[in-house]
C-alpha cells in the first residue's frame, strides 16, 4: 500500500515549499487510482498526457511532461501545448519494455508572458522602452542559469536589445521567437512546480495488445481414437493451428492428475477405472506443479514442442492453477499450507452448499504465507526455465490480490516480457482490480453479451472509459467451461457471428478448439453451459477435416487481423448507428499507417437482416461529399458509398458480416 | 504539497504489508483530488461515505468508517452496509467545527461468512457438526482478542455449542445473531486493511452554508446629501438592513484612500479635488490596511457598529483587498515587497495594454515573501481582534494559491469559525482551486446565467457533481462592479426574477444595496456593466422609502428562507421539466424536518408565461395517485395538484415566481 498522503498543516506548507511557486497542476490524465497503479502500453505506443495547469494572475505557465524508462539515467522533458480552458496536452513514445515513470513540471513562463505582453503594448502604441530593458534582464537571468552556447546567445541578444538605438529595430530584435524559446528552457529551478505524484506506465511487448489464442488439450491430439495423446502428437497438430493464423497456443494444465475423488465423465462424482480425470486436479504420487503428466511425455518432449511451436510463429501459454488434489506432494511436505477442519482433516474446496472433494485450496491465511508465495513463484520460474513466457491464470480471484501484485511484480522485475492472462469470471471490481495490479490481459463477459445494447454498453465501458488504461480484454466465444446458449441454439451461423465479433471487437481473442471450428454445441443438459462429454473429463478424437469446419474462415479472419493494424488495438473502437436492432456496426481506425475498418455484423443467426447504417464520417475521416470505397475483406465485394447512410444486407449462413476496409 | 506517492516494488509490498490481508478498499467517495483537500460540511451535517470493498474468494468483508475530530483522542468506528455490486455505504455526523479525519477499515468478516455459509449448509440438509465446532473456534478466537463481558459471553456461547448434544438446539444456538455481532467487533488486528489515505472534512459553522448578504458603502449612509457618511450613520441603517432579513453586512474596504492617481467620478483618470476616490485604493499618509479612513470614524466607532449589528442578528464582513496605493506605508517601510521596473520606479498594476497607476500590486515573488505573508496574516488578525469573523477577499486569484492555503489554514488553526468569501470572477479551474484550498464560500457566474439551459447546466455542475464537496456558491445578482444587461433592460421584474433565483437556487446569496432594492439599472454607457455614477467613486444619497423599492419582497423572501430548511442547503437542488422555455422549475427538499419547496420562475421580465411543469414525484416524495397541496409562500394562494403534470402561469410585474411548499 502506498504511503499515507495526509493533509498538510499551514506550517508544513512553508517547510516543504517555496512560497513563490505560483503554478498549480491538477486533473492529470491518465492516472489510475491516484497513481497507485500503472497505465498499460505496448512498445512503440504513445502516452498522451493531459492536465489542468494554471497560475494565479495573468501569467501563463510553461508545462512539460518529464518521463523516464527505469533503465534510463535521466528524465526526458517534452513540452506540452495549451488546449482550451487551462487544459494542457503532451505525449511521449515508449519503446523499451518494462516500467516508465512520468510526471508534469510547470512554472510561470516569464519569457513567454513578457513577449505576449510586449506584443499587446506595441499594438496599443505604447512606449515600450522599459519593457525592452525588462526583456534584456530576463534573458540575462536565463543566461545566468546555463552556460555555453545558449548562455552566449542570450547575453548577445540582451546586449543588442540594450544597445540598439533605432526603436523599430529594437522591437524587431525583442520579438525574435527563437530567443524566447531558448530562454524558456532555463527557468529558475526553485520555482518549478512538479506534480506531486510520479505516475507509471507498464510497457509490454506487442503481443499483450494483439494476440490470437488457440486452446488445445494435448491429450486429445492422438491420431488413434482412445489412445492418450501427448506432446509428440501435439507437435503434429502445430501446422494445423499455425495455418489458421493463431499466435498463442494455450494448453490446460499438463501436470500429474490426482486419483482420489477423481471426477468421471461429464464431471460425475464416481470415476471409472479408465477415466482420465480433469487436468485442473493437479498433483499425484508422481509430482505436482513442476512435473508433467507422464502420459503427455517428458520435459524434453515438452521443450521440443515449445521450440517447434516457436518456429511456426506460435507461442505456448501454460495454465497456472494454484490448487492441489489430496495427493499433491505439497500436502505431505507442507501441511501448513492447507486449512485444517476441527477434526484434523484438510478442508477441501467448497462453495456452500457445493463441495469439491477432489480439490484442496491452498490456505493463503497460513502463518507461513511467505514460504507459500515463494514456492508458487518458483513454479512460474520453473516453466519460464522451460521456455514459457505466457501464463493463463486459473481463477486468480480466489487467491489474494496482494499475492498476484507481488508475484507478477517479482517476475516482471527481471522478465518484463512475461504475459499473464487472468481467467477471472467474477464481479466487475475484482476483474478490474486484477488488471490494475498487473495482469496483462483479462477474460471478459463477452461470451454472454449477445444483443446490440449489451455489446455496445460493455465495449464502451472497456474501450471508452479509464478501464482501457489498465484492462486488456481477451475475448473468448467459448472455453471448455463455457458453451453459451447462443452457440447451443444458433448452429454454425452462431459460431461465425461470435468469431467475427471476438476477432474484430477484441485485438486479443481466443477460441477453444477444435470444439469451436467444428461447431460442437451439445450441452450436458438443457440449461447447462457445460459441454456434453466434456473434454475436461475425457479424451476426444476429432476429424479436423470434417465438412463444415470453420478453419478456413478462421484462417481468413486471422489473416485480415494481421494485415490491418486498425485491428491491433481496442482504443479506437467506435459504434455507429444501424436502424435494424439485429445489425451492429462499429469501426476501428489507425492513423499511421492509415487503416479504416468498418464492421457490420448480423447478430441474428436465423434470419437475413438488412437496414441502413449511419456512419460517423468524422470518426472515419471520410469526406461526406465524396464517394468512398468499402472493400469487403471477408466477402470480397467492393461497394461504392457516399455520405453517412448506407444499405447493408447480411445472410446468416453465407455472409453473416462485413469487414469493410474503407478507402477514399 | 503532499508526499510523493510512489509505485511499490514487490519486495516493498512484503516489507510493509501482512500478505494475509485479503480485502481491497477503493473508489472512496467523497474524496477531493485524491484526498489532497478536505470536503466541506457545516456543524450538524452528515458525511455519507461510499467505497468499493471486496475480497478475493467467496468471503464478504466487514467494513467500517472510522472518523475523528481533531480534538478527539480516539477514532470512532461506524459500520457500513452493503449496497449492490461491492459498493458499501456508511455515514457519520460532524458536530464540532474544525477538522475531522475519516477513512475506511475492512477485513474478512469471518463470523458473518461462517454464519451465512452455515445457513446454506443447513438449508441443503448437510451434516454441520464440523462447521459448528469451527464456529466455536471462531468465537473463542474472538474472545481471545478482548476481555470482560464480551469475552465471557463469547466463551460461554462456544462452550454451549461444544457441549449441547441435541442437534436442533445446537443449530439454534449457532445461529444466534447477537453472538455474531459481538464476534464481528473483535477481528484479528493484523488482518485489518485500512484505506491508504486519511481523508479530511473541514467543518464550518452553519453560516458558511446558509447566509444572506447585504453589501453597503458606509460613506453613503449619511442622512444629508453630499456629506460623507460614517459608521455612526451606518449604525442608523442597521435596523433597515436587519428588517429585510439579512444576516451578513458586508462593507467595502474601510481604510484610508490614496490621493495620487485617484480616480474621479465614473472611474475617470483625473479626479476633482472633492472626489472621494475608490475604497479599493488602499493606503494614504494616515495609514494602510490596519487603519480606518478618518471620515468613516474611529476604531471605537467601528467596534460599536459591529456590536450593534450583532445585536440585530447581523454579522459584519470586511473586505480584504491586498494591494496598495503609491502612498501606502508599505511602500516606504517595505520597498522589497514591490516590483521595481528597470528605471527604479515601482511597477503599478497592469493588464497589458491596460494600466492602473493608482494601484501597486504586492510582489509575491519577493525573496522576502514570508515576511509579506506574515504581515498580511497580521492584517486579518487585526480585524479579528476588532470582532470581525467574516472576510470577503478581493481578487484572490491574482495572489498565489499557496499563500491563501497557508493564510486560511493558519487562521483556522485557532479560529475555525472565521469564514472567507472568494471574490474571484475568473476561469473555472482557478475558482474551484481557491475553494478547494480553503475558501468557505465563492462568488459564481450566476450573474451571467440567464436562460433555462444556462442556469440548469451551471447549477447541475455546482450542486450535482463533486464540485459540491468543496465549492459553496454565493449568488449575487448585482455587485458594485456588475450591473448585468438583464438588469439594465428588464426593469423592476428583472430584479424580482434575479432576486428569487439567487435566494432559492443558492443557500448563500447577497445583494449590493440599496442599488438593488431600488432597482438602479443605468449603465455608465451602452455595453458596460459599470453603474452610471458608480458608488465606487462617489458618495450616494438615496431615498430608502422610494416607491417601487423591493424591500418588502426581499424581507418576505428572506423570511421564507429562514422558515424553510430545504433552502438552507444546495445539495438537494433538482430541476424538473417545464414545457415553456421561459419557465424554470426546481426543487429543494429536506428530510428532517420534512420540507419540500418547489420553485417556478418566469425568466422573461416582459411577458406573462404559462405552461405545464412535469414533476419528478419520486424526488419530491409525492404519491402520484394522491392530491397534494402546493402552497405559494410568495403569492399566498394554495393549489391542489395531482400527479406530475401541472399548469402554472406567471406574470412579470405582479407574480414572477412561485415558491411552493408541497404537502401531502
Amino acid at each position: 500500500m502506498p504511503a499515507v498522503q495526509d493533509f498538510l498543516s499551514p506550517s508544513e506548507i512553508l517547510k516543504q515549499v517555496d512560497g513563490r511557486k505560483r503554478v498549480v497542476i491538477e486533473g492529470v490524465q491518465p492516472e489510475v487510482d491516484c497513481g497507485q497503479f500503472p497505465i498499460k502500453r505496448v512498445s512503440g505506443e504513445a502516452v498522451v498526457v493531459e492536465a489542468d495547469v494554471f497560475s494565479d494572475g495573468h501569467g501563463a505557465p510553461f508545462c512539460q511532461i518529464v518521463y523516464r524508462w527505469d533503465r534510463d539515467n535521466a528524465w526526458t522533458p517534452v513540452p506540452m501545448r495549451a488546449l482550451s480552458n487551462d487544459r494542457w496536452r503532451g505525449e511521449f513514445q515508449v519503446s523499451g519494455i518494462g516500467r516508465y515513470r512520468y510526471t508534469i513540471e510547470a512554472w510561470l513562463d516569464e519569457p513567454g508572458n513578457w513577449r505576449s505582453d510586449l506584443l499587446k503594448r506595441i499594438a496599443a502604441g505604447q512606449d515600450v522602452h522599459l519593457e525592452l530593458l525588462a526583456g534584456a534582464q530576463l534573458m540575462e537571468q536565463a543566461a545566468g542559469r546555463t552556460h555555453g552556447e545558449d548562455a552566449e546567445r542570450l547575453r548577445e541578444w540582451a546586449r543588442a536589445l540594450r544597445q540598439e538605438r533605432d526603436q523599430e529595430r529594437r522591437k524587431e530584435i525583442a520579438l525574435r521567437e527563437n530567443m524566447m524559446s531558448i530562454a524558456q528552457r532555463y527557468p529558475d529551478q526553485r520555482l518549478i512546480v512538479r506534480y506531486e505524484k510520479e505516475l507509471t506506465v507498464w510497457v509490454d511487448r506487442e503481443r499483450a495488445r494483439f494476440s490470437s489464442w488457440y486452446e488445445l488439450f494435448p491429450r486429445s491430439c492422438s491420431p488413434q481414437p482412445g489412445r492418450h495423446g501427448g506432446f509428440r502428437d501435439c507437435e503434429a497438430w502445430l501446422p494445423y493451428v499455425a495455418s489458421m493464423g493463431f499466435d498463442v497456443l494455450y494448453l490446460p494444465p499438463i501436470h500429474p492428475i490426482g486419483r482420489s475423488f477423481r471426477k468421471g465423465k461429464n464431471g460425475s462424482e464416481t470415476a471409472q477405472p479408465d477415466d482420465v480425470g480433469s487436468p485442473w486436479a493437479i498433483g499425484a504420487r508422481e509430482g505436482g506443479h513442476k512435473s508433467i503428466h507422464s502420459e503427455l511425455g517428458t520435459m524434453e518432449d515438452f521443450r521440443r514442442m515449445v521450440n517447434r511451436a516457436n518456429e511456426l510463429g506460435l507461442e505456448v501459454a501454460l495454465d497456472l492453477a494454484f490448487q492441489t488434489t489430496p495427493e499433491h506432494p505439497y500436502v505431505r511436505e507442507h501441511p501448513e499450507w492447507f486449512h485444517r477442519r476441527p477434526d484434523g482433516t484438510i478442508q477441501y474446496a467448497e462453495n456452500p452448499p457445493k463441495k469439491y472433494q477432489d480439490i484442496y485450496p491452498l490456505e493463503f491465511q497460513t502463518s507461513q504465507w511467505l514460504d507459500l508465495w515463494n514456492e508458487l513463484k518458483s513454479v512460474v520460474q520453473f516453466w519460464m526455465d522451460q521456455g514459457v513466457r505466457i501464463f493463463r491464470i486459473d481463477n486468480p480471484h480466489t487467491k489474494p490480490f496482494l499475492f498476484w501484485q507481488w508475484l507478477i511484480g517479482e517476475i516482471h522485475e527481471r522478465n518484463p516480457e512475461v504475459l499473464f492472462l487472468a481467467e477471472a469470471f467474477t464481479r466487475p471490481h475484482l476483474m478490474y482490480r486484477l488488471a490494475k495490479l498487473g495482469f496483462s490481459q483479462s477474460y471478459t463477459y463477452f461470451a454472454w453479451r449477445n444483443t446490440k445494447p449489451e455489446l455496445t454498453d460493455y465495449f464502451r465501458e472497456l474501450t471508452g472509459t479509464s478501464v482501457r488504461e489498465y484492462f486488456r480484454p481477451n475475448l473468448w466465444p467459448n472455453t471448455p467451461d463455457i458453451l453459451t446458449a447462443f452457440l447451443q441454439t444458433g448452429g454454425r451461423p452462431a459460431f461465425m457471428i461470435r468469431l467475427v465479433l471476438a476477432a474484430t471487437l477484441g485485438a486479443n481473442y481466443g477460441i477453444y478448439g477444435p470444439a469451436f471450428e467444428l461447431c460442437e454445441n451439445t450441452p450436458r443438459e438443457l440449461g447447462s453451459e457445460e459441454y456434453l462429454n466434456s473434454e475436461k473429463y475425457e479424451l476426444k478424437h476429432r476429424d479436423l477435416e470434417a465438412p463444415g469446419s470453420l478453419r478456413n474462415l478462421i484462417a481468413h479472419i486471422n489473416h485480415i487481423r494481421r494485415d490491418n493494424v486498425a485491428l491491433h488495438s481496442d482504443r479506437t473502437l467506435h459504434f455507429h448507428d444501424a436502424d435494424n436492432p439485429e445489425l451492429i456496426c462499429y469501426s476501428k481506425t489507425s492513423a499511421d499507417p492509415p487503416n479504416v475498418l468498418l464492421n457490420v455484423v448480423n447478430l441474428d443467426p436465423f434470419h437475413t437482416q438488412a437496414g441502413f447504417v449511419s456512419l460517423d464520417l468524422d470518426v472515419l475521416g471520410i469526406d461526406p461529399s465524396r464517394t468512398f470505397q468499402a472493400q469487403d475483406l471477408l466477402g470480397g465485394a467492393t461497394y461504392f458509398w457516399r455520405g453517412s447512410r448506407n444499405f447493408v444486407e447480411l445472410i446468416p449462413e453465407s455472409k453473416p458480416a462485413h469487414i469493410l476496409r474503407l478507402r477514399i
